[in-house]
């Protein structure tokens, strides 16, 4: 039996545990609800059965480590999520800990964007290159960004918090504080709060308005248009920052690609000197939602390989 | 005599050259001015002029090497500037090379930003850490991001054009082609044009602007609010970018610190929820012009113990 590591997808809705080997085929996967309800307590325990099931299976000696990839802001030293609006009851719970206590082997915990972007990096869009930046385009955005092929964690691990850019500086509120944050401009839950201030209905998921733009309607359009420049400018300043030969969107929204993507480039173009001047793709992920599974279980190969872990 | 390199900071006015040793002692330094109107091969004479007088007095065997910061885009690969509003007629000038072969020592070309950056990590207010963004606020703006101590310089040496980060999307023009850029509403040239749009005067430098506010002149004093505003935005999009320790700004608007800076922690502190919940420091740089001159001087220190260079 070959060498593998497990990553761990821990979402709101679904908890996802996948056993990957060294050249990152996929050996065994499941899936179970996240029993938020029940408490962390009781998750974890869901999520120790998961990899214990599969450490049975593919054998105990070969698993180098787990990986675990959380929505939420992460204290990537203490393995802590300090706050997190799609894991309540998870604040400063000390998940990586408690996994590891449980299962006797390293676990490293990590940002569900910055595994995404990990992932695309280690099997994905970015397998060619060392440096990119992920935009995880979903209810809400998450940022991960790659620098010489490792994630960039900045001095707590809250670096690539790119959802909450600044790019309409009187913009739409944001729970973070801030006005004319990126999610609030270009995520799947804006795309509805403006398709309502257009007047096409009050309770529009991005999907229905995907299906109305897609059918002719000019107000469905306007919105992806304005999503798409909100995106453009988000990506004009990372591009002006980084000067990184890629940049990825993922999440629900790529479906909407074609709606938002010219005026996206468009955007980048007018304000990037940078973008105009040095090779620079802007491309979809590859990966869908197994990018986060990847990257997760990539942590423990690449830390092992830089000499720490396990 | 102990080993040392020789820093240049070549600018649209001066040319400077500093030899400093591997402690950060300057042992010798020589300002010129820069003869723009004779062409680049003349100032390449003069530069090699500069750096044969202080390799003379200080031994030929101890210079281990030299490093010339310059305005403008760089290729880093290439040792050019690609485009410099700065330096007419240097661009695509094989600057590097140029020097390269009269002195036959090892040459590194770099961003003027990005030495200055690197010159506060290594002697000046970023001692105490290994990744801090630098801001220049002079005439423009200008960027450099030290990562691990090391410059990030993207895929063709273009990162950091911080300068042109968008904080005000339909704001101020930009030489670029872009409009709202950093450097339109909060550089010396844009504290003069919003003095001019408030009617204070066509023709007031900076500093002039800067004595009417400390006069109390309540319309001087709304142009420092709305620059350090803008800061602040781009400050807000860096922290939430990069969660790093350290901030730095410098250049000739330091002075005005007092007036722009309470809007810019203001505007900061607002928009990211990174700044606030995680230890960040915005603050003076300490060695003015003398930044570029230590990062220029680094340089061929940090190639050789990173095992490049001579």
């Amino acid at each position: 039996m070959a060498e593998y590591s497990i990553g761990v997808d821990l979402g709101g809705t679904n908890l996802r545990a996948a056993a990957i080997d060294g050249e990152g085929r996929i050996l065994k996967k499941i899936s179970t609800p996240t029993n938020l309800a029940a408490g962390p307590d009781a998750v974890v325990a869901d999520m120790v059965t998961a990899i214990q099931q599969i450490r049975n299976e593919l054998g105990v000696r070969d698993l180098i480590g787990v990986g675990i990839g959380a929505a939420g802001f992460i204290l990537m030293e203490k393995g802590v999520i300090t706050s997190s609006p799609n894991l309540p009851g998870f604040d400063d719970y000390p998940l990586r800990d408690k996994v590891e206590q449980r299962l006797e082997i390293p676990v490293i915990l990590e940002n569900d964007a910055n595994a995404a972007a990990l992932g695309e990096k280690w099997m994905g869009a970015g397998r060619d290159v060392d440096d990119l930046v992920l935009l995880t385009l979903g209810t809400g955005i998450g940022g991960g960004i790659i620098i010489g092929g490792r994630v960039l964690h900045g001095c707590v691990g809250m670096a690539g918090e790119l959802g909450h850019m600044t790019v309409v500086p009187t913009g739409n509120p944001c729970g973070c504080g801030n006005t004319g944050c990126l999610e609030k401009h270009a995520s799947a839950t804006a795309v509805s709060a403006m398709a309502k201030l257009m007047g096409l209905g009050d309770d529009l998921t991005s999907e229905q308005v995907y299906r109305l733009a897609a059918e002719g309607n000019e107000k469905a359009r306007v919105v992806f248009r304005m999503m798409g420049q909100a995106l453009g400018t988000a990506l004009a300043n990372l591009v002006n920052t980084f000067n990184f030969p890629l940049y990825l969107l993922s999440g629900g929204m790529l479906p909407a690609w074609d709606f938002f993507a010219p005026a996206m480039f468009d955007e980048v173009r007018r304000r990037s000197y940078v973008y105009r001047h040095s090779p620079t793709r802007i491309e979809k992920a590859i990966l869908g939602n197994e990018a986060g599974l990847y990257g997760a279980a990539y942590l423990p190969f690449q830390a092992r390989a830089l000499g720490r872990g396990s």
